[in-house]
């Protein structure tokens, strides 16, 4: 029934953001058209999803089941033993997915078919849109990006004398709040620091606070910035200057050749950050907006036209990139948030 | 009933954008349970809303009736006599009406009542909504304007080459060509018809092709643009340059002590353009835009992102002015045409 691969996806969406360089994987176990069991991959390097659903459901019941899984079970040796040797043991008839995994060598499909287990691949559009952006990241190792900007309808971050607060409303800012607890990192520069001092925390119920990068060419680090001292969540001050050291004891600093962004978002996944949120001022927003590197663009409008010279454009480039090869996205959702509109792009 | 007053706006909003400088209205008169006469204003000098509808029921079978009306009907004789005349005339019983007429000195409403019909005013947002720039237009003596952008999400109209073919989809071509049919004229500049050549019309069935409006400081027109030989609608070239004379006997061209756009405007409004539609490059388009004279704002955003320095910027000041002194919106609607997002802005 597709209803039951539906909630298999709903639970993989349901902890999409804290499974870190793994994917969000949710399964439904179902037997006399009942379920008798539901898992999600709660953490990396914890049960995978249809361990979870197994072992609620209890190994004496899963024979003859069936198994919803939002992505392919696995069929490799990992931090886990493979899912599929799991599902044949136990005797489960049936298995129905909603997504391949192409990021794997070997098919779990393959493996549980050839023990005789009736397994189906049911193509589903959520989950092609839940995996996406991770097969890209576990292909090119980079953490999956996304870049958050408030601005204007004139796409401006601040007036020319950088007064910016408030352009977006209040109820914005909570938004941004579920968009932080959605991310293993948020990324800003140095100068974020000085102008706004941010704490980029999640101060909502139940919130997971994730780290913050701070990215620094020059080294001079504003170490009197709120977030190196409210010890809320790990602190990277990412750098090309070898001679910078960390004052405090909780930041750490990451020295690397150079601070391209490519460089540190390689860095950052083999630290195991697996989604990274942008939120910085147009030097770095637009470094990111023009790289192959960004998967979702959130744009909140606020109702206002700031004008001026545009000194804060929130995307400036120094080259002139015609029409036919800018990055370009897709609006997958929109939304007023209290006076203000959000939309959710992801890139083309 | 209150559908039979909705009835009576909608009949209003069906002829806006017709009506020139006058406001588009709409009746309904019932008797027993059922409608028996429709009426709007179709255009100005041609007879009013309540005068149609109380034709198409016929002067016999009223006596009695009652009569739903947009706008309260007028007391004072302009074009055509007074409606509340007619209504009184006619033996009409029962007037109720959805926005108060405040640009006139004499009310319709004190008139009829003192005639022993029962008058009722039942304020409807949608009328509100209809009439609020009409009352402010009418007060001030100068058109509603509507400014409409077609820009990248970073609030370009061009890259820094002036590469702006095409931004937007074609849908939103067929979208404007809506847009351009609702008002009386589209004011460009004189820079537009050089870079673009646009010819400014409504290119769909039964489309109204607006005046079209140009305005030029210089002088230096470029006579060989389209829209000066293609005869569809009457051309106006607005200057301050006093030499400056019309090549061609269907186009006019008007002389103005400046070509601020309150005198342009305020001109408009006499020679009888009630709505006027901006299409314009960064210079004009910012002139409207920060302006008190702009009602309606209307964005239409590709999901591209251009960069570069923002020569093209849509919206740019010479000066800087603080957030809270700058002109906001309300966004009231909001939808996807194609891939590209429309907002549909009030100015508060």
């Amino acid at each position: 029934m597709k209803q039951y691969l539906e909630h298999a996806i709903s639970l993989a969406e349901m902890v999409e953001g804290q499974t870190g360089v793994n994917p969000p994987v949710g399964a439904v176990v179902v037997k006399d058209g009942r379920i008798i069991g539901l898992g999600s991959h709660l953490k990396k390097g914890d049960k995978h999803a249809e361990i979870q659903a197994i072992d609620m459901a209890g190994n004496d019941n899963v024979k003859g089941a069936t198994i919803y899984v939002s992505l392919e079970p696995c069929s490799h040796y990992g931090a886990t033993p493979p899912c599929a040797q799991r599902i044949i043991d136990t005797g489960i008839q049936k298995v129905v997915y909603a997504a391949r995994d192409i990021t794997l060598p070997a098919t779990g499909h393959k493996m549980m078919a050839d023990h005789g287990i009736d397994v189906q691949y049911a193509p589903h559009p959520r989950a092609e849109q839940l995996y996406a952006s991770f097969f890209t990241s576990k292909t090119t190792a980079h953490p999956i990006v996304t870049v958050k900007v408030s601005a204007s309808m004139d796409g401006k971050q601040a007036t020319d004398h950088h007064e910016s607060q408030w352009i977006t409303s209040k109820a914005v800012k909570a938004d941004v709040f579920k968009l932080r607890h959605m991310h293993d990192a948020i990324i800003t520069g140095n100068g974020t620091l000085t102008a706004d001092n941010p704490s980029l925390t999640v101060r909502t119920q139940d919130g997971c606070h994730p780290a913050r990068v701070i990215l620094t060419q020059s080294g001079n680090v504003n170490w009197d910035a709120t977030l190196f001292h409210d010890h809320l969540a790990p602190v990277y001050v990412y750098t090309d200057q070898p001679e910078l050291v960390s004052p405090f004891e909780h930041v750490q600093v990451v020295q690397l050749p150079d601070t391209a962004i490519e460089t540190v978002l390689h860095d950052l996944y083999t630290k195991g950050f697996g989604r990274v949120l942008v939120e910085a001022g147009p030097k770095l927003t637009s470094q990111f907006l023009a790289s192959e590197f960004i998967s979702t663009f959130i744009l909140y409008l606020a109702p206002k036209i700031i004008g001026g010279q545009g000194k804060y454009q929130y995307f400036q480039t120094d080259g002139v990139t015609p029409l036919d090869q800018l990055n370009t996205f897709e609006i997958v959702h929109s939304e007023m948030i209290d006076t203000d509109m959000k939309l959710l792009m992801k890139r083309k």
